[in-house]
């Protein structure tokens, strides 16, 4: 084989800039690994004459990622627009379906129509692939995929979200607010145009949508992921948490249980001396939980042009070796709908809340916990001059359900000012 | 594709006897991600009486490994019985030249005999994958020949045996001797047959001379291997690094420099908050470099019947879905023959001595040192009862050479007792 693979690349931001700039710099290398050239075509992008710190002189131009995508001279269509609709899915779409393969870093794309876009792909032979979407450089896509098949998974974890774990880590180190680490995590460029998809969980919620759907063998389900954003995560509970040995991280968990498909992206308490609890600053995590293999962590730069790059190269090397793998592991008609567990396995919860100087105040917020069948493991008054008493309670194992209807019960004993805070403790 | 993939399994031991129960016990989820059947033929081992602990009945069973491999009803040989030479490569070598795929644990005959088999199977078109050969569970070997194909490798370290792991975790952390140690390993029936394959450092430089090839596009060479165990690390040493922030690891390191292929496998110090720092017991973490993707970590079990038989179910399901990679990740003819440095990169480095208590013996050894052009980071000498005084080192970086000049005259000052201990301290 020494025809090139030739790619298309749409989207040449920080990430596609670093793909063409790998693809020049290093033609001897890919074409030793891949077992033939690597070549480009044409690409695609919004504003032609901007500077990408790279000649694009020798490709051709296409105003039209749709277009770009039909190009007889393109073996493998490399989207790198971002967005779930609008021209990255119509490209892919024309892509898939003139037999195009595709390598994709779009995980809002991919958690919204996976399951549309795998069918189309074995519709027309082509194959879809995805690393770059998901934890950045680290190679987990092809670890839980291939590597770890032998597997019945049991639950996967991860931090993948770095400016979420950027801003948390400030908070704890540096002391800051939400708002302030927020405000500097901004100031470096590492938000998202809407920072909401950062904080609110949603561009790691998409990844993990799409973890959940390899591991389980199930249709990817964004829409059924329970996402709680960082925000209201403050400083007095991250310093209570490390003071009990935990840290608090955006955790994305999914599990299969008896009570089916759980997908939870949200702030978690995870044991400080695990390996997600040292996880500083913006690196990304995901522990991947199999009944043979134990626990496998993986551990990487979550973000960035060359960790991103190399995502996408690896994926372009696949095609290049003819590895052709279906795009969640399995053929689409074999992935199940999973039913959304209705509520998740029981863990132990961290509670903080004020109670007012009252006699007996702590008393009835463990009587209500106890009717409630949610058990004490520890609990903390500590000294204080105001009208309330912070009160920190960590439970054994319980239910969200149950956990939720103590908190309920609480607003009626009127002792409990304003709303307790509740983070799930992860065991790791 | 509904035809089934038939495996002919030498080797029943535990690793053996895991793949076979989850080949039985998960045939529908191995179907469902390798896109067809897999199914056993044949077994062969050296005692057929013996209980596995799983039925053996439905399969054939050969006595010889090599009939075993040349047997029409088997695609993919999977070799599980070791030993660099012997049945092991006599029966690899029948499967390849039959043009059978091969998915081996065989560290000590790839490593030994890499370059040769990786040209019996070209030359038949045949497969042969190695994953569980290298840190058990953990999908290493994958990811570094396809998932990090993008990058020029820098470096990789890896903490890949853990038996000396759980050796020096629990001299640290029980305060046992070396000797001690060792004994309750070896009690847990953790050591190999031949301790020193462990200790020695042995297997874990074959899995580092695998790694080395992949990552640098080099042949085999384990020959070159710098080789140095763990038997002579004390408990002082463990105690003084930790109380300078420093774990000591017998860590693999290998990297391409301008001095040429550098593959140690030594007792090293490495800081005590990274993450090989923070690995206890008996998990194995290797570490990759890539010029793009920066430090990628991946931490798992390195032994055991799940962990193994889950990388060797990893390679087959990828046989099942017809990936064909070469065995190192590059055509045989493609892989050069490195030159092995012959001085290693510099890096600070650990000194422990005895000094003689007689009056400018410190400023002996401070002067051979600056003499050979070692200079002094951090330096202490304790109080002290007896007649010589322990003194502890931390230089700044160093070549070997230079190091090996210094110690070399230290012995002509008559002021040092003994042989000073010297660790690298690996930065990572």
């Amino acid at each position: 084989m020494t025809e090139p693979l030739r790619l298309g690349i749409a989207g040449l931001g920080t990430v596609g800039a670093g793909v063409v700039k790998i693809v020049r710099q290093k033609a001897g290398l890919l074409e030793a690994r891949g077992g033939r050239p690597i070549a480009i075509s044409a690409v695609c992008a919004r504003n032609r004459a901007k500077d990408r710190g790279v000649s694009l002189d020798c490709y051709d131009w296409e105003d039209d990622p749709v277009a770009l995508a039909q190009r007889d001279d393109v073996d493998v269509f490399v989207e790198l627009m971002g967005g779930s609709d609008g021209p990255a899915k119509a490209a892919t779409e024309a892509a898939l379906k003139a037999g195009k393969d595709v390598v994709s870093a779009n995980k809002a794309l991919l958690a919204h129509h996976g399951q549309a876009l795998a069918q189309a792909a074995e519709a027309s032979g082509a194959v879809l692939r995805f690393e770059a979407a998901v934890a950045g450089g680290i190679p987990v896509v092809k670890a839980l995929t291939e590597g770890l098949a032998g597997n019945d998974i049991e639950r996967v974890m991860g931090v993948m979200n770095g400016t979420c774990n950027y801003i948390l880590t400030r908070m704890e180190s540096a002391g800051l607010t939400y708002e302030q680490a927020f405000a500097e995590a901004d100031g470096l460029g590492y938000l998202e145009a809407d920072p909401n998809l950062d904080v609110g969980g949603i561009d790691a919620g998409h990844k993990l949508s799409l973890l959940a759907s390899i591991a389980f063998g199930t249709q990817v389900a964004f829409d059924d992921v329970e996402l709680e954003g960082i925000g209201r995560v403050s400083i007095e509970d991250i310093r209570q948490a490390a003071d009990m040995g935990y840290k608090v991280k955006l955790l994305g968990v999914c599990q299969m249980s008896g009570r089916g498909l759980e997908q939870r992206m949200s702030p978690c308490l995870v044991p400080a001396l695990s390996p997600l609890g040292q996880l500083e600053g913006g690196t990304n995590m995901v522990v991947i939980e199999g009944d043979q293999v134990g626990q496998i962590v993986l551990r990487g730069a979550g973000a960035g042009e060359g960790p991103t790059a190399s995502a996408v190269l690896g994926d372009v090397l696949d095609i290049a070796r003819g590895t052709r793998v279906s795009t969640f592991g399995q053929l689409s008609d074999k992935l199940v709908k999973a039913e959304p567990a209705k509520t998740s396995t029981p863990a132990p919860y961290y509670l903080r809340m004020s109670l007012l100087d009252k006699p007996g105040a702590l008393a009835k917020v463990a009587a209500v916990l106890g009717e409630a069948g949610v058990s004490i493991n520890r609990m903390r008054q500590r000294s204080h001059e105001q009208d309330t008493a912070p009160v920190l309670i960590v439970t054994h194992k319980t239910t969200r359900a149950a956990l939720d209807e103590a908190l309920c019960a609480m607003k009626g004993t009127g002792v409990v000012e304003g709303e307790p805070v509740a983070l799930r403790i992860e065991q790791v």
